[in-house]
């Protein structure tokens, strides 16, 4: 059988240092776990708009969808700000997300024992902590249309607009329910079906599916307003976070620095399964392109690291092996290793990228 | 002269509890300070529901026109869950915003030093925060049309829209750098710039006022998710935020959560200065109408006592006496005066609300 594929979309600023670690890793499961996969190299964001002028070549939309799985770096830097709307690094990342249908995306915001420290919560609060949020990735008012700068009278106004159908909300809230039943059978569903419309629907389908075909999990309902009050006093309450692209982008943000250290998350956007099982699938950091370390040997390759273990667990079905990764990297965490990201207030002196990925292949 | 008028809606679950404080301390600054105010009691939210059907009847909008202040308690109820969105208790609270023109919505996110160890940060990171959040309130998506949940095919989709005029942002653009002309001259706006027009627009209309009108202070912008992470990490970075309806909705709850102490916190809501420099305004709590402590004499009401201090300040000039009050307030809490909200881990006996308004009445 033909080695699965994966395309590398490394990107831009510290994308390409962090993703050097990872193929590192991924040569080792080749090595020493008969897992070898067909690795392919490409650009996006500003890294293909300097090359091709735009951030996302339509050659690589195509690999992309040819894939089994991508795994992207960071897109973005202070080069690329004054760029028309049209051709920032971000809609490289956008297109793909659409194009691939990847409408759930996974942002686990887990807190690492040995880093429990890190964060500005005190450390009963977030000690233990593992929250997995599901967020809609490929609709609501990131894709909705009309959308743009208008003239209107005399002035201009600037119109976006949010907009789910039921298929879109059902999708996502099943891809949220299977998840919950591997976990702890709770999900929580946010909106703002007080003062949204399109809220309204949501909380209705997402009732639905759950009590039709999942009502074994707990669901609760929660205004996104207050869902944000709740991650910063009492995170630990919540297993599974249910909710639309933009309030997702927030909240997920939100739920990810309560753990104190972003070079440490990773995240998944899966598509529909197709008939082999597997979905179309993106893995890339929750951090950004961190442009003012790039280049310079200090960033914290992990986040990139653990999303391709997410890889291996939700693209290729090797739920163990992506433990033994995971197992691998809380392993050197605790022996000590920080990245400069990771250093406390007692000091102490930071290890670089590749030593990072020198010990994390030392653990495996 | 003619003594300017107060309306006071007091609302739903503890509103009229906390409110009842309130009006004894109107009474006060009465009796003992020359301030003596015209006194108006009505209806709002579910309990003007439940007399009249309509969360805000026409006569107590008019009423909130000719009001030189409103005071308003809170509003909602699971009682009313199951209502048609058009008349559920929020409607009311979002019609006097809409039809006051209350643009601008003040939300001071404050540590009190006696309370600091009442949030779930840690203390270094919140002791001495004090940010004011200003959030755009009658635009955006809370308003914009079309709205609804229409028939597509053979499904149903909902659709609300995200709206701003270039006038909508320059408004409360200047509120926000007149406010911040008062305090530390740091702006930070923040939007989604990076994905929806309407924050291009925002952006783009904030460093105009910025540039032309308001040069002393220092304008920064952020991505807003981004500004969900800042505010967990380093909230003592802000001064002044400025940011949109729904943004504003849920980063303010998120400041808000902060401090630990929502049962502290007021908010204001002001439109334009008429001819004699007084806004149309509305003032407060953040907290809810918290139905399951309602009618027990439980709730904390400081915050709604605050947000009176709010109207003394910005709507009746009365900056000294504003300070007075608060001042009392702090007072009360450095002694040890705790209602049930804020009985820390050492435990102690909780007093009662009206307990709460003697402490601040002996204090003044
Ligand atoms: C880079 C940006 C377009 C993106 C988003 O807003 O979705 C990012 O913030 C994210 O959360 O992945
Ligand atoms: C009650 C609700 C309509 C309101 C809002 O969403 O604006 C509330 O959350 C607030 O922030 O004042």
């Amino acid at each position: 059988m033909a080695n699965p594929k994966l395309l590398i979309l490394a990107g831009d600023g510290i994308g390409p240092e962090v993703m050097g670690q990872v193929t590192r890793i991924i040569d080792w499961f080749g090595d020493k776990r008969d897992l070898a996969f067909d690795v392919e190299h490409d650009l996006v964001g500003g890294a293909a708009y300097d090359k091709h002028g735009t951030p996302l070549h339509d050659d690589t939309m195509a690999k992309a969808l040819a894939a089994d799985a991508v795994l992207l770096g960071a897109v973005g830097g202070p080069k690329y700000d004054e760029l028309d709307f049209s051709v920032k690094p971000e809609r490289g990342l956008l297109r793909l997300r659409k194009e691939m249908d990847l409408y759930s995306n996974l942002r686990p915001a887990q807190c690492f024992d040995a880093l429990a420290d890190f964060s500005s919560l005190k450390k009963d609060v977030i000690a233990g902590l593992d929250i997995m949020i599901v967020r809609e990735l490929t609709s609501g008012v990131y894709f909705g249309e009309p959308r743009g700068i208008f003239e209107e009278g005399n002035e201009r106004v600037g119109i976006n607009t949010q907009r789910y159908t039921e298929s879109e909300i059902e999708r996502v809230a099943r891809s949220a329910f299977e998840l919950a039943r591997r976990r702890n059978k709770k999900v929580c569903s946010m909106e703002k079906a007080n003062v949204m419309e399109s809220g309204i629907l949501w909380r209705e389908v997402v009732q639905r599916v759950h009590d039709t075909d999942y009502p074994e999990v707990e669901l609760s309902h929660m205004y996104a307003d207050n869902g944000a009050m709740q991650l910063v006093r009492a995170p630990k309450q919540f297993d599974v976070i249910l909710t639309d692209n933009l309030f997702g982008d927030i909240l997920s943000d939100c739920a990810a620095m309560l753990t104190g250290s972003l070079g440490m998350l990773p995240s998944a956007s899966l598509g529909a399964p197709n008939e082999a099982g597997r979905p179309k699938a993106l893995y890339e950091p929750v951090h950004g392109s961190a442009p003012d370390i790039a280049g310079q040997g200090k960033a914290n390759p992990i986040a990139c690291i653990l999303s391709f273990a997410m890889a291996l667990r939700y693209s290729f079905d090797q739920g163990d092996e992506a433990t033994r990764l995971e197992t691998a990297v809380e392993k050197v965490l605790a022996d000590g290793a920080r990245t400069a990201d990771l250093m406390g207030e007692e000091g102490g002196s930071p290890i670089s990228t590749s030593e990072m990925g020198d010990a994390i292949l030392a653990a495996l």
